[in-house]
């Protein structure tokens, strides 16, 4: 059987593995990605669906539009943009099946085989696998504790005349690391100057434990260049599957007419419930509930690493989002860190598939503190510590 | 802005385009292929909902397996599939977010640009699109009210040597004719003899109103060549977006790593709504129910074609699916008869588009006859019937 060139080399999401692991309730889990299932609004959604399942069957069961749910585009408009700077019109959105999907689509309506693509380093692995079986090169700009640098991306942009530069400027996965306002008007600019499609992945901004929101590089944009990616996997939920697209208006066309055939229309019922959602004025208050106890749990698995871990592991304290990234000395393997950590019950996901430049990041970790309880989170960073300490000695 | 190669000279689905137009409620419309809002089974989907959200919430609303929901992928293997004369285990089965992602899939995971698919003319012109899209190379055999005759197919398959055949064997679409059991039978050994992947799209076939039930091709498979895509989006629901797909485990594999980096999973609420209203025992009553309202619809929209329609306008009475295929004769244009049948308020999809051949089906045009009231499906037909002996009349 033929398996198409883009395939190749291609072996699957380490992330997406991962969860094998998870259905063994033994094991503490600080890989993936999973929002609190003590943060899912079940009630409320329960209750939502309930009312829409009544009132709204005959069109929420039928097929739908491709650009998505009106009452959710609309929402999207009217209060989600908004509240980042931003307003456009309906034909600047689209309706996602999860922003993964948003990725897929702008790989099929705007990458040739070869076109080179710029990524933070590390970056999302999900991402890194769509743009390879996309067939793009990829190019790096590193991801410092303070975000990217406006220098070394524009030396990087000069460079290679990427097509696109994907990426998460706020809370990065798997960083944690936030972009400033300044280098995030310098992006926008790039893009102008050098007609380069930035791709804004925002799903983990409103998790903000600390601090001031910083503006959106689409609220820089004069060019029209810059497209938004908004999930709601991580503020309501994911398994719902439900986020959107903003930008460019020629470009969500063509995104459009791509998601047409790949899976026709987002589910309505999902869409609705978001928009249900938003529109009922839950979102404010259930967001500033979930970032409180995210940063709780945050603070607990900081002050368990900064007990339990040697001191030459290094790490920043997270004002938001659902990560740590951690650095082992140079010559460490965290691949072995896992797969001993694994014996002892104890799941993250090892640093290197995060990255693009060969053998990068080999040392590297990143810890996820949302899919924990407390006292989980203590347990597992203990036993971590531990394990780290005893491969020190063996060394 | 940069635009894909792939995406130039594809304009979007004529089909789509037309789901614009039924937001005028005076409209009456044999174009889509809507279910009819009468044969969504609304009660039982809400009690199951309520049920899920109640007792599942946890595990509905967290990421799920981009496998598929278990329980799911159970139902299909223990219920649908042996319905079937199938049997397979789990690693046979993938779940989809609509059938249409598995077209999308299997061109990821088996389509090089320029490779030849082979498809029946007419098709389902969503499956032409995702295959222009996927850059193939189309080559076709002809459908004739009796299905897809070997002898044709196997000249095709010796001349051109396709990757894979795109076929939907059961009350196709567009033109609701069904291929018989011994050419069903030759498929599959075609399938073994030039290496070809056939996918049996199977949307319809459950939707029966007469005769006896043919056997898939699939169940003469003997190479594991054939996969088939089971799409729910007939029987329960198109706006819930659950479709499932069957075959060799290596591909679908392939298409599981092609999924991470399309949508991650697919809803699992969604899922898990099919595998109880499955689990529960409803579908095979519900099947009944529904076959019984197209049937009925079905007879409603030929008696009407038979009493209005000119005796030189083609048709075969259908005995099963969702539609009914016209010819009109040679040198007529069904794109201008939908132009002026749509200022009646009348819509349906001219044929065209279902067509590979440049310039071939301009004649012809599809009907739906499961989205509308019968008073409605009379009205309309009676107004088409009309203006096509006015259309004659100014020759």
């Amino acid at each position: 059987m033929q398996i198409a060139e883009r395939m190749q080399g291609v072996s699957g999401s380490a992330i997406r593995e991962l969860f094998k692991l998870l259905g063994d309730p033994a094991i503490i889990s600080f890989g993936g990605g999973n929002p609190s299932k003590a943060c899912f609004p079940k009630e409320v959604i329960r209750e939502i669906t309930d009312e829409l399942l009544r009132d709204k069957a005959d069109i929420l069961l039928q097929y739908g539009a491709t650009e998505g749910y009106m009452p959710l585009r609309r929402a999207y408009l009217d209060y989600i943009l908004p509240g980042n700077g931003l307003h456009g019109e309906l034909d600047n959105v689209l309706a996602l099946t999860g922003s993964m999907q948003g990725l897929d689509l702008l790989c099929k309506a705007v990458i040739n085989p070869g076109d080179v693509v710029l990524v933070e380093e590390p970056s999302f692995l999900g991402a890194l696998q769509t743009f390879h079986v996309a067939q793009a090169k990829l190019v790096t700009v590193p991801i410092h504790t303070d975000g990217i640098h406006a220098d070394e991306l524009e030396e990087v942009v000069k460079k290679y005349h990427p097509v696109m530069f994907y990426c998460i400027p706020t809370f990065q996965n798997p960083s944690g690391y936030v972009t400033g306002a300044a280098t995030r008007k310098r992006i926008a600019e790039l893009a102008a100057e050098y007609n380069m499609l930035v791709i804004e992945d925002d799903p983990y901004a409103s998790l903000r434990f600390t601090g001031e929101k910083v503006p959106t590089i689409k609220s820089f944009d004069t060019s029209d260049n810059v497209i938004v990616l908004t999930s709601f996997s991580k503020t309501i939920s994911p398994g719902l599957r439900v986020a959107l697209c903003f930008g460019n208006k020629d470009l969500i066309r063509k995104m459009t007419i791509a998601k047409q055939g790949s899976d026709t229309h987002s589910p309505n019922l999902n869409q609705a419930i978001v928009a249900e959602f938003i529109n009922r004025g839950y979102m404010d208050k259930h967001i500033e509930f979930i970032s409180g106890v995210y940063a709780k749990s945050a603070n607990c698995m900081i002050e368990a690493m900064d007990k339990y871990f040697p001191e030459w592991v290094r790490y920043e304290r997270p004002v938001g989002g659902l990560f740590i990234w951690c650095t082992l000395p140079e010559g460490w393997e965290a691949d072995k860190l896992f797969r001993r950590a694994v014996e002892r019950k104890v799941a993250f996901v090892p640093g290197e598939p995060f990255h693009t430049t060969p053998g990068a990041g080999k040392n590297t970790f990143r810890l996820n503190f949302s899919a924990e309880p407390e006292e989980r989170i203590v347990e597992g960073i203990k036993r971590l510590g531990d394990l780290i300490r005893e491969m020190k000695a063996e060394m």
